[in-house]
């Protein structure tokens, strides 16, 4: 039986995870949903992890959740489950302790397009293109809707929510859905470059930091100034920051533990 | 006497209001706000109703309150009423069960910027042309800086409502103000565009889909997911997504009830 | 012993505080942030002043924070209270009661590129270049983020943060880090433009307006209708905006009592 999710870790901790489905267009059903989740799972216990990278197989990127499977149940119950595993994925990516970069070299559609948006980082190809096309089939992409809104300025994401319309890549960045837009040829060559700049940091630094990002926009500002001002007191107090300010001080290369 | 407000209903349940005061510059008296006040109430009762496209006659598309009767009465009570009844109907554009989509054919200021920053979407002729301009009579934009804000980064909304400039539509669009500028020859065929495509999803998924993503986009992370699932398993259960579904999988057109 | 921060104020109230410590490219040590905090303090207490601009010399506009300093003391309550401190400053920018601008000449990295995304208003020469650079020392830039997250989109903010590179003026502006790029000849020219478009506005207005603003972004969007109606209310009954109102209907200009 073939793997529904590839997984492979280098040398420096970064783990790839690819959706291996091309016959379903990598379709985020509960089987995916529960290999993502085992994998994510996996990821945040383990220290040496420093990265990941989500990528998938075949032609498209990933087309959301499994229109085939959802019609043979209609059940409310397995409706609820099925958006409930499929949203604790989601917050696991926003809550894993290292960052998660898309890399998407083809159509994400619905909840793959909403897997695009949750990921902290995401680098296109310039052949990737995007929507939220639940409304295609009379199903509002309303889970999708709550990282797009937190991502691409308000009346785009309700353009993309009502009519179900595909952007292409460049708009997709204009908009803030993804960091970066590259040649397919230019795709891992990008990838790399954010990942061995990622790497290349210390791990506390990076952990703290995606922790503390995503706790304090959702918080008024002097309570973030707060929340921020304790965790940058904490980070200094660790090895490699303290190494980072003595080496800037003595106009040297710093040398990480990690 | 003319009507300040036209409206008409085709086929397909799109109401088309039509500030009709181009005397005034569609200017948002208290005589204006009861007209718009009472046909948005209409349509929120209306089930029939599946989008609406709010329009202008003359050269601007509305000039904002009416600074001549707000100067007429210097009174705290007076004001303070005028601009509850203006959040009552802004606010009610933003409930009503229906996308609102602004046609702004040429200027847009003051309240009625916010006008536009309210709908859920809107098309600009590339001849409009927005500000925030209260600020050039002495009166900061309060309540336009409301919808402005949640449309706009941060600082260009400052500027915006600071210096009281106009900005032009190409500028609108890239700052999120307005979905799309076309040339005055072919707003009314993008207007259509946008109409039919909502007009061809069923209707039950349009409206839980509007009332959720205003909902959800104010709250927490997770409590946005909690709330979007439910939606979305609710909207599973309606007949049409069931349709949509089971098309989907059989690899036909769906058949819409609406 | 030369002074850390320069300090003018012209005719129309338009204070001028440029950050003098070329030599440590404007670092914010200690000393600097208690400078700021003094200036901005005196500011918020006198009526005269009707914007503040927020300058540097040297080759860079501001570094950030001290690295040898903090290097040189290792000690948990020591960057407590030197986030605190500067946290403060920060939030005093926010909450100053009259716009504050900033002029960004160069480099402005760090605490540095925070003071940018601090300020109401930025203007950046297409020779400045922003990055939250911290985490390439081992400290994730946790304050900086607190205002970038609210100027520029997650993803982009997110990519900063975690690989610190630059950005150049033009990016930035196209992220919602600052308003206006401009040519070096054409910087003070701007800054120029800008300040003397506010400082003809009404005090009352701009005051009441920049205070609205922070708060009411903050709110759910009926409670910031309900706060910036009834600022908008008092806003009328201050006696420039009467005039406003009635210069508006005599079709004359407005001789404001400021």
């Amino acid at each position: 039986m073939t793997e529904l999710l590839l997984q492979t870790q280098d040398a420096r901790g970064v783990v790839t995870l690819v959706l291996n489905d091309a016959a379903r267009f990598n379709a985020l059903g509960s089987d995916m949903l529960q290999a993502l989740q085992e994998a994510l799972d996996k990821i945040a216990m383990d220290d040496s992890v420093r990265a990941v990278v989500l990528a998938a197989n075949g032609k498209a990127f990933c087309a959301g959740h499994n229109l085939k499977d959802m019609a043979a149940h209609p059940d409310l119950s397995y409706y609820q489950e099925l958006f409930t595993q499929c949203s604790r994925m989601m917050l696991s990516i926003a809550r894993l302790p290292v960052p998660v970069i898309a890399r998407v070299h083809g159509m994400a559609t619905a909840a793959g397009c909403q897997l695009v948006a949750q990921c902290d980082l995401a680098v296109a190809s310039s052949e990737a293109s995007f929507a939220t096309s639940g409304i295609n089939y009379g199903l509002f992409c309303a889970t999708p809707s709550v990282p797009l809104v937190r991502n691409v300025p308000f009346k785009q994401a309700m353009e993309m929510l009502l009519t179900g319309d595909f952007i292409d890549a460049h708009t997709a960045q204009a908009q803030g859905l993804v960091n970066r837009v590259v040649t397919p040829q230019t795709l891992d060559a990008s990838i790399e470059q954010l990942v061995s700049s990622i790497v290349q940091k210390p791990a506390t630094a990076v952990r703290m930091g995606k922790a503390l990002l995503y706790r304090q926009r959702e918080m008024g500002l002097e309570a973030a100034y707060l929340l921020a001002g304790e965790s940058m007191a904490c980070n200094m107090m660790d090895a490699d920051a303290q190494e980072g300010a003595q080496a800037f001080a003595q106009k040297r290369q710093p040398q990480w533990r990690g």
